[in-house]
């Protein structure tokens, strides 16, 4: 059966009414049609970030975006403090030390949390400190890092604060003024339930100030001035892609008329329903403590004697459900599921039966509803 | 009036069929369906370039595949040679330089095309140069470069030659494996009329080996060596534009059903008609010499007493009708239009028809289709 349904960590499914903003006709991106395109857009990201300041748009994946951040921020020798506990924690080191930077990594087993306290200790360890990077939600492991209380820390103890927020935003609490997170970074295909190719970045004054002493900068394309001079005039400083500003602008439009905190606690509810679901018929929560799990990807560990191309087959080709595996240090012991973007209690539903299926077809015994039942006593307590 | 009939140097305007494309329902990126996608895309990536090399493709604009070659092309203080007569020039030597390189510009007048000659000069006075770098078709002025001579110069003598070839790859002859370019870059929302956000680089052998000799590469999201082993799986290392991969494979089998030489002829053709009606009522051609008009960004000097604005708006305005002025030094003294795409002889006959009606509102004495009847002419000669 061809895909029909993704639970994927993104790209996630797209909603018709998104989709089909994509076949406008193409405007001018020099025009008066897309300044205005534009501002709408703004306004739609200053609320999804819940910033006042702007947020630049860049045509390339969530990757690009921190890449942006790094040629952008750092100079060479700052020292940019990483906390690793996933895959997107090292993508996040590597980017930064590519451009130069002294990255400190601080690691943690992987399933588990970032310690804010070990984080507060390294930072008073190096009080030079240019800044400290860290990925809210770790996309390979569904940990859910405590952004808040970093951002606190690194606030307090005077550094930059930049957090990558590449596969929650939109679907997790993110006040980034309120909190003064300095940097955020985030992508379209993920909670924001748009298509791929378009990414985000946010800054404050700290960063401005910074941008201004790290010159000159190893970058063209990402280069943050010439961006914020285009901003200016509601345009891009190179040929952006103009479809996908079509849909976004009609994805940042349901996101207002959700509200962000509705939408957050349909997320919750959903990857809640979800973890209750999968791991009553055997599928343990791969992040060590439930406190921490991702309201967006769901890791587990899989039951005995079941391999992780057996789910991911069998839920394919019989139910048209896409979920993934592990990456790195994770390949082929886990399974990770979405509860991305459009994601509702049906689909929530669907996944668990599917994967109930898969267990009985291998011969294990599962009575029949028990994941779903499990998942449905959480929608009941959690209405969204 | 509302943009109806974009006749820009890109974004061009995307046919009906193609658009239609990008509604299709989101697919995974590490999936089976993506895989056979991004087969058939390579298929029709390889005719347009003429090559038996992959064509790697990057979510991004042009200028990022620009910066993707500097970025893994070049180590600090390697020579590149780039002609410059036009903004796009500069943009490319700007970006060698940001990656280190010590770049010789190779300056000429505006709307005069690069001398050959004078590029195999700077060579033989060079011969430590590592790289020639130049632009086919300069955007900025309308004027189209000796790319098959200045690639047998930079052979002969040695060095490696790439051809940013954005704004005419698809609407013009570009050979790549017979006339032995070492490194080709384009966009995907010009002459390949899809819409804008994805961008395409070529290499050969000779490309591959400077690429290992330049390390450590500044860069991270452009890595092409990452980009190469993905690219062995049917994938991009990072979450690609997904819809707008189902854009361009349609683009690309419009392509190969029309044929490229029909395209370039009606390319060639559609830009001729346009040049000659225009110059008929006193649009004068700002390239120096008809010999190096480019087939698919017309650039023209203003009769007296008529700004770029009047004309601008008024197309704009009374037909629908989006062109461009000049950038840089030509700002305010030149208009460009493209034929770039789905360009036909309908889409000039209005133009020209707006361009006159413009004129005898601003009370010069032009008599009735007088443009259009040039423009007649030159289809009648060069059926495509």
């Amino acid at each position: 059966m061809d895909e029909d349904l993704l639970m994927l960590p993104g790209p996630t499914n797209v909603p018709d009414e998104i989709r089909v903003e994509e076949t406008r006709k193409m405007i001018n991106h020099r025009g008066e049609l897309f300044h205005n395109l534009y501002k709408e857009v703004q306004t739609g990201l200053k609320y999804l970030f819940q910033t006042n300041n702007p947020v630049y748009i860049l045509t390339t994946s969530g990757t690009g975006a921190v890449e942006c951040a790094a040629s952008n921020l750092v100079k060479k020798n700052d020292k940019v403090v990483v906390p690793v506990n996933g895959e997107f924690g090292i993508r996040l080191a590597d980017i930064f030390e590519v451009y130069g930077a002294r990255v400190i990594r601080v690691p943690f087993e992987w399933g588990e949390g970032v310690n804010p306290d070990t984080i507060k200790e390294t930072l008073e360890n190096n009080p030079d400190t240019a800044m400290l990077a860290f990925v809210y939600n770790e996309t390979s492991t569904g940990v859910r890092n405590n952004a808040r209380e970093l951002t606190e820390i690194g606030k307090k103890l005077g550094t930059l604060v930049l957090c990558d927020a590449i596969s929650n935003l939109g679907g997790d609490e993110l006040y980034t003024d309120k909190w003064g997170i300095d940097i955020v970074v985030s992508g379209s295909q993920k909670c924001i339930a748009c298509p791929p190719g378009l990414a985000f970045i946010t800054l404050n004054e700290n960063a401005w100030r910074k941008i201004e002493d790290s010159k000159p900068h190893i970058n063209y394309y990402w280069n943050l001035e010439k961006i914020k001079k285009f901003h200016e005039k509601n345009e891009t400083p190179f040929t952006p892609a103009v479809s996908l500003f079509f849909a976004l602008n009609k994805a940042l439009k349901l996101i207002s008329d959700e509200g962000i905190e509705k939408r957050v606690l349909r997320h919750k509810t959903c990857s809640k329903a979800l973890r209750n679901g999968a791991s009553s018929i055997g599928f343990r929560l791969y992040p060590k403590k439930e406190e921490y799990a991702s309201y967006t990807v769901n890791a587990f560990n899989l039951p005995s004697n079941i391999t992780d191309t057996d789910v991911k087959k069998h839920l394919l080709e019989k139910y048209g459900i896409s979920i993934a595996g592990g990456i790195g240090p994770t390949k082929g012991q886990i399974i990770r599921i979405g509860t991305i973007g459009d994601i509702n209690q049906k689909q929530v539903e669907k996944t668990l039966t599917a994967l109930e299926d898969c267990l009985v077809t291998k011969g294990l015994n599962v009575k029949k509803n028990t994941a779903v039942n499990a998942a449905l006593k959480v929608f009941k307590e959690n209405k969204y």
